[in-house]
């Protein structure tokens, strides 16, 4: 028996089945260190796909903050403690109207307490997702997911309205506005009202199609106009990610009423939180009350802040923009006959294959290659329609140098795989 | 201003109104170094409430093992890792037939799964809690909390029974079961069908009763011809705390399908856990998917070792049963007319307090001797019916001078307040 088989044994008997790993044979990974993975016979990965380890592997003045308040004091909220203090008014004074934060320990907690707001602030239950989207894994935010119908059915006060398509569904923004505009007129005709739409500003999950300017401006004034708030799940493109902006709500031009954030920010430590307009976090505080024991407890909140310093004093922002440019460019010199689009903002972007002359997606092909490039020594990941694109999604200290090598090693994949 | 003026004032404009703290003047805690807690005045405070640091603040092996993993690797558990595996090994052996752990981030993401395994497993959505309890802060989880409606009103797959009440309503289990029989024939009529109850062993939120030998067994008998799961909330009394056994279950009696885990289980890094029988996990597994980002990442598995390395090493549950059975002795010794009970197991006991003559709770009392324990430098707080029951469930290594000096300051305190 190997290793991988003898861990992959262990795992089905002390973890239970279906629980989910990457690649064929998956990668036991012992080491990491800014955008480089080892695993346990020494080889090193290029890390192209993960976003939690935002500001790099075991950051050291990450690692160094979470041992100093570790050894110091970690407790929680209802003492007084300045660490949670300087670290919401350093992250809110980015978010504009949205004054107010608070910091739950997951993205899915954020999400799970950002529509209990749209709910408190509207007194009504619809919710409006996309139907490819992905929130979270809370009993409510999980119900914002297709892949299996909950027991007891659907919700009836949720709608997924079709998400935005690159290739199959070219739209200006008017036909997602209409999709959300019938939503909550059945939503309202059910009795349920609307309260709130969710959504991710990049459509991560969705394939992360290309949108114009101006996109979700109908859509906004659609879901003004029926009172209820819109949710901008910043989990995947916000803290600087997408190069140009430092939120994805900024990347397509709109103003949520309500932020929340997770994975990145605190590059790996469980950190996760919910900004949002005074009156907003003040309706949710007076209809539902919320302590969590472990939101913003001290330890958490140096994390937090260390990464964000990090981000800050690094330039990794900067570095989004400048080497996602490069790396696009790179892509986009590429030539294969089932690469269909090359797209992407700062360091989150992606190849989508199709099926020669047609725009079915190349599931398989897609999968082979993601191996591919994995025996390579290139980590990334599929997503999209049919998992038909390319996703990468690098540590921020990635450079030119490794977006090159990116690059030729995809190059190489692709010439090695049957076309 | 003050500095806590300041403080208070600063949490107010950033984290929004009702963020609950502890006292009438909030205490700033500052550093923290086993049972003992410093604010920024460099006062000293006996901790007798805190049960998150379950091992002590800030223990030298647990700021250790996260210090030394955070700087190795921190990733997620869709790659192999062998940190995951040792620690649910560990801990299902001392789980019986629970021999399959997930792990997530708080308690409540746990309750938030265990509820959906009841619902999974039976196919069925009903569900049953006590009309005292707090089992965490999801949009399904709170709503088994009564404190405020959730708007749209109560979900009627819910049913809340009569928590267990020693001085109002004492009961050998009869009652209680009987409460639960006739909670299963109504959700059965209204056809939601029964899933699964879900109680804390030692109704820690419902002010930890006195109950008899055996006081479960015909409610289980009651949940098990139903075709329902037992849900055993560990979080509170849970990893030793009780003295006598490991888990509040074993101290109860009976075993469950599924157990809950969350705040002393990795000393206050955010890491919680469901173990389950091996068919109730799989078939939560297979009706809903489920991965959590953050949940078993390598340092949160490392915290949680080190917890339970040093829970053993040091014979933690040992001192909780010799120095718990010597803090209730104490307790018992004081005299006062509104003293109804003293009762407790472990290193988990309280006071309450009545008004003299009658069963009525002496809110008002045990919320004034709180504050003056705390000008007196000792933590701890109240529970119950009305809050009239003094919550003591300081971090386990906890001692017989710690103890007396804790019963010390409560004879003083009752001295000094009007009777």
């Amino acid at each position: 028996m190997t290793r991988t088989d003898d861990l992959l044994a262990r795992r089905r008997a002390v973890l239970g089945p279906n629980v989910p790993t990457f690649y064929e044979a998956p990668v036991e990974i012992v080491r990491g260190e800014g955008v480089w993975l080892w695993d346990s016979d020494g080889r090193r990965y290029l890390d192209c796909y993960n976003n939690v380890p935002h500001v790099g592997h075991c950051h050291p003045r990450v690692v160094e903050a979470i041992c100093r308040q570790a050894a110091t004091l970690n407790t929680h909220t209802r003492y007084l403690h300045e660490g949670i203090l300087t670290y919401a008014e350093r992250l809110v004074a980015r978010l504009g109207e949205m004054t107010t934060l608070m910091l739950v320990c997951t993205g899915s907690e954020a999400n799970d307490v950002a529509l209990r707001m749209g709910q408190a602030v509207t007194g009504k239950t619809g919710m409006i997702a996309t139907n490819a989207t992905y929130h979270g894994n809370t009993a409510l935010v999980s119900q914002l997911s297709t892949r299996r119908p909950p027991i007891g059915g659907y919700p009836p006060n949720i709608r997924l309205v079709p998400a935005p398509d690159t290739l199959r569904a070219p739209d200006d923004g008017t036909a997602f506005a209409a999709h959300v505009a019938r939503a909550i007129a059945e939503l309202e005709a059910a009795g349920h009202g609307f309260s709130s739409l969710i959504l991710c500003p990049f459509f991560a999950n969705e394939g992360f199609p290309a949108l114009p300017a101006g996109f979700l401006a109908p859509t906004v004034e659609v879901v003004r106009r029926a009172g209820g708030i819109l949710i901008a799940d910043e989990v995947q493109p916000g803290f600087g990610r997408l190069g140009s902006h430092f939120w994805g709500h900024e990347w397509l031009g709109f103003t949520p009423d309500v932020v929340t954030m997770g994975k990145p920010m605190a590059n790996g430590h469980p950190v996760a939180a919910v900004a949002a307009r005074p009156q907003v976090m003040a309706a949710f505080r007076e209809a539902f009350g919320y302590f969590n024991t472990f939101g913003g407890n001290p330890v958490s909140c140096a994390a937090a802040l260390a990464t964000l310093d990090v981000i800050e004093d690094e330039g990794l922002q900067q570095t989004a923009a400048e080497v996602g440019a490069h790396a696009l460019a790179q892509l986009r010199s590429l030539r294969h006959p089932r690469i269909a689009d090359v797209r992407g903002a700062g360091l989150f972007f992606g190849v989508e294959f199709v099926e020669p002359g047609t725009t079915t997606p190349a599931t398989a092909f897609v999968a082979a290659l993601v191996e591919e490039m994995r025996r390579r020594g290139i980590l990334l990941n599929k997503i999209g329609p049919g998992g038909g694109t390319l996703k990468m999604r690098p540590p921020m200290p990635f450079s030119r140098a490794n977006a090159d090598h990116l690059a030729e090693t995809l190059a190489a994949a692709l010439a090695a795989l049957p076309a």
